[in-house]
């Protein structure tokens, strides 16, 4: 298991973490995201981590690591699919995630991204149309 | 790694498949889909084999059971992503997945199977049509 695959969809990609993660896997996932964001000019990341039945601080990190390097990319990254016993212990190790938005299932995670990034299309177009109007 | 996960996206399932698969992992993930199918009341069955660098008699068998179980339960299956090198060993060992349909890629996956899944909708119109001429 050299790299995790990352699948298109439209703008957006799907990463689904079905293995134990160590460091260079994270490394490799990483490279190769931020690298198919830009290539594919892709809006929306959506994490499942349905199969993940602990997920400790190098994991949320790395998730927060995503979150934060595809928002430079202008990609807006979902985690889906936590375990209920994965979210208890979660917080009771103090880690809450922060920055990093959450849905129940691909599903609904896909239904998030496609909402919200209308919702910047419909700010971009009315912008545009105010730039217009000034000119 | 107890299990494989199935997401649901829509009247599809999509499978990724990254691990080495042995014997049981592939009976339970049989299981999972034909329950899910039953389940979720899904069309179609997307199976993405991107990850792997090598498909054996076992795999192919697997991915051959699979498709034929979803027809029985009137579910469609398209593998997706097989790495050009699998393809070129596939055919030299002389496998050439009957049965099984093929895409490059998840996206044109998803639109092979939303295409016949129409076309299949189409006919049934017809029919019903017919039939209620005939009424």
């Amino acid at each position: 298991m050299d790299r995790i695959p990352i699948l298109q969809m439209g703008n957006l990609l799907l990463v689904t973490i079905q293995v134990d993660m160590h460091d260079r896997l994270a490394m490799t996932l990483q490279d190769d995201l931020t690298a198919k964001i830009s290539q594919t000019h892709a809006r929306g990341v959506l994490i499942d981590i349905s199969s993940l039945e602990m997920v400790d601080s190098f994991i949320g990190r790395m998730l927060a690591n995503i979150a934060a390097m595809s928002r430079v990319l202008d990609a807006q990254t979902v985690v889906v699919g936590m375990q209920p016993a994965v979210a208890i212990t979660l917080v009771e190790l103090g880690m809450s995630l922060p920055g990093v938005r959450m849905a129940l299932n691909v599903e609904k995670g896909m239904a998030l991204l496609r909402a919200s990034l209308t919702e910047d299309n419909v700010v971009e177009v009315e912008e545009s149309d105010d730039a217009s109007r000034q000119d």
